[in-house]
């Protein structure tokens, strides 16, 4: 493909106006302020198959979408407006326990079509069903590290949990699978859900795999003040790093309640804070310190969070919230820059995701792009283009999202999903469910 | 126009799925299960030159912009990321002291394309240069209530300063213009920005006139403490209120700040709170307290606030922002619901505005309606639609805009704007500007 006199950010998020970009096969190729020459084409370094006028249209790296629960679509918009706990207790746990395979696969292809619409090429997820879940990922054609988390209530050993089974099937069955789209993270589900057995046998597990580990850390109040009550007054941060869970590289999720030494401890241990700020205030959790992360510069990504505390994944609504929430909570509207969010939303999630060639447009890594309008009433005027795409741009710009230098999405249309067979499929199968109940 | 077998929210914002709506000239004529009879289309109760198939579609009463600064548009992503008092001084009003006619005009014009997309019919207005305020309104069918704000810095009485004369000429010759649709409202800029005597004497001119006022009110800490300190104690509700300036009918911008009695006058007075969730957010103001609003039975209703501050008029992601940050900010997950939301966004914004037959979807009353594509990938599946469309949908899902009666968008295209000579208008007004600052 070659994008032709077209706007771009570049490996530094600066905007260069009057690009070429081409790619062959899964890579960029070539970025110039020039069309590649003859030579290059004939020597087959860019593919000129198809040619993209860019006119009015920005070029850049697709989103990371550093944590989500992608089958979750399934429960969008059920039991709201409920206090946390009846919300959990009374509507997600009862409609999750009855999930099925082909739920956990349609609730998964809805997900990846939403994501692509929205530029996400890429999402670190949470979840149960890793079959079905590697199915409709490796279908859609997106990219995704998944993990099976552990949650554990009793006394059993890890290997003795249908989890434990599970999460290691994942890794040696789906690890590195879809050409490399898909990683296999291990996942302790949280602190709070787990006895302090379980945590340790997952650390020496996750470690003796050579797996990344995501994890859910103080994302409420009570979680991280109940935390130290439990572990000698020690926070979630330090208890697992006690436990040995930030030795292989980890993306905690949340992060909201962190405090003194934590910053240090997940800078030291290079732990990616994944932050999911609609999520967060939508279920009154509160606002993750991103200006403390970022002075103490720890690694920062973007999530979305699940739809059913979202309730979309609209990635560049997600990134204006990231920006503006932080400001107020922390009293500085001049904290967490545009080009400090969009880093968050590129490399800082391809760099949580252990994707070291992702997440940069820059000739050699990987073509994982998006195409963004900047013609619309709403990016006039035009006196910081960064700004205007992090403030004031719809999610729905977005019109082409391209993985490994395929298309995906484009103007309306999926290549690799049946988005009306999609849309049946999820209501069906959320009705069989709602029966059930 | 007639709108076929579609999904409503009536006058009670309840989904009616399978629904006729028709309009003739301005007022939405039928709302019923089964098409209009043919007698009712004989004795020309409803127009019936246009039929509109509703399939995956949903239609509702239009969205009421509470509180603007429309020609701010051409201050869009224009220097971001500074603290309060270095972005107004340094940046915003050195770029306002330039302003001419024609960028007003251009800037505004911008504005109402822009709302149109994403559903507002009408909107509270705050800026200066009211004749190209009101061309630009004008011409772009849009519905508007606009005034020429006071501020004063000397001792001059109100009838002496450009402000005032000029707010005098607006109301006179503009107030009930464009069939209507244009409204002028009388301003205090804000306490903190005007001398008592003026405060005293435009709440007198205010009631003489029987105009409506628009004032800003405790939008940060500051501001609502030194008034204090000025006014023996009295925060600016009381004080305002001690002026006479709610005398008349009001809409009273941001009230982040305000406490214990204040909730009270406000109540009393009958005023409006118009709450901008995005830019006290992004200017690090804080939040409103919208729970404590809706306890007290106040009239709620949402603004935008001017781009400059926001960066779009993204009015469905004002809603999101607008419930969510609540949520958060009063440790209530279960306040300011879906529902709540709707209604300040329609019939909330148009109490405000003094428009007693605007905001809601029923025979008799104003055809201002929106259409929603409710058929995307993030709409399904339907649990409960409201909460869709609050939490799920984009901004950019509405694909029409009818004001009084006359599609002003659709699907891409303006009847009444010319906007790609408005988009070079204002970069070229723009320009203009920065060449000579």
């Amino acid at each position: 493909m070659l994008f032709k006199d077209i706007t771009i950010l570049d490996e530094n998020l600066e905007v260069r106006e009057h690009m070429y970009v081409g790619t062959k096969g899964d890579r960029i190729t070539y970025v110039g302020t020039g069309a590649p020459c003859d030579a290059q084409k004939a020597a087959g370094e860019v593919d000129t198959d198809r040619v993209i006028d860019g006119k009015g249209k920005l070029l850049m790296s697709g989103f990371y979408n550093a944590h989500a629960h992608s089958p979750m679509t399934l429960l969008r918009g059920y039991g709201e407006n409920l206090p946390l706990q009846e919300w959990l207790n009374d509507r997600i746990f009862p409609f999750e326990d009855q999930l099925s395979g082909p739920a956990v696969y349609a609730g998964t292809l809805l997900a990846m079509a939403e994501s692509l619409r929205y530029g996400i090429v890429s999402t670190s997820d949470m979840y149960y069903f890793p079959d079905d879940m590697a199915a409709a990922i490796s279908d859609s054609g997106a990219k995704n590290n998944f993990s099976r988390s552990v949650t554990c209530f009793d006394d059993r050993d890890l290997k003795d949990l249908p989890a434990g089974r599970e999460m290691v099937h994942a890794f040696e069955t789906y690890n590195g699978a879809a050409d490399g789209r898909i990683k296999v993270d291990m996942s302790l589900h949280a602190e709070y859900t787990n006895p302090d057995k379980i945590v340790r046998q997952l650390a020496e597990l996750t470690s003796s795999l050579g797996a990344n580990m995501h994890v859910h850390v103080s994302e409420t109040k009570s979680e991280h003040e109940e935390c130290k009550a439990r572990h000698e007054g020690r926070t979630p941060v330090k208890y697992l790093d006690d436990c040995g869970l930030f030795a292989t590289p980890t993306t905690a999720a949340h992060c909201v309640w962190i405090e003194g030494e934590d910053y240090d401890i997940l800078k030291e241990r290079g732990v990616t804070v994944a932050v999911n700020p609609i999520s967060n205030l939508k279920l009154a959790s509160g606002v993750c310190n991103v200006p403390a992360l970022f002075e103490k510069g720890i690694n920062v990504a973007i999530g979305t969070d699940s739809v059913s505390s979202n309730n979309s994944l609209n990635y560049i609504e997600e990134m204006k919230v990231f920006a503006i929430a932080s400001k107020m909570m922390y009293h500085a509207p001049e904290a967490v820059s545009p080009v400090e969010t969009l880093r968050a939303a590129t490399i800082g999630g391809a760099k949580a995701q252990g994707r070291a060639d992702c997440g940069v447009l820059k000739e050699g890594y990987k073509a994982d792009l998006v195409m963004i309008d900047i013609d619309t009433p709403w990016m006039y005027p035009v006196h910081n283009l960064v700004t205007n795409l992090v403030y004031s741009a719809s999610g729905s710009d977005v019109v082409m999202t391209v993985v490994d230098g395929r298309v995906l999405y484009e103007d309306g249309e999926y290549a690799t999903i049946d988005i009306e067979k999609t849309k049946a499929a999820v209501t069906e199968e959320t009705n069989k469910i709602l029966a059930r109940l």
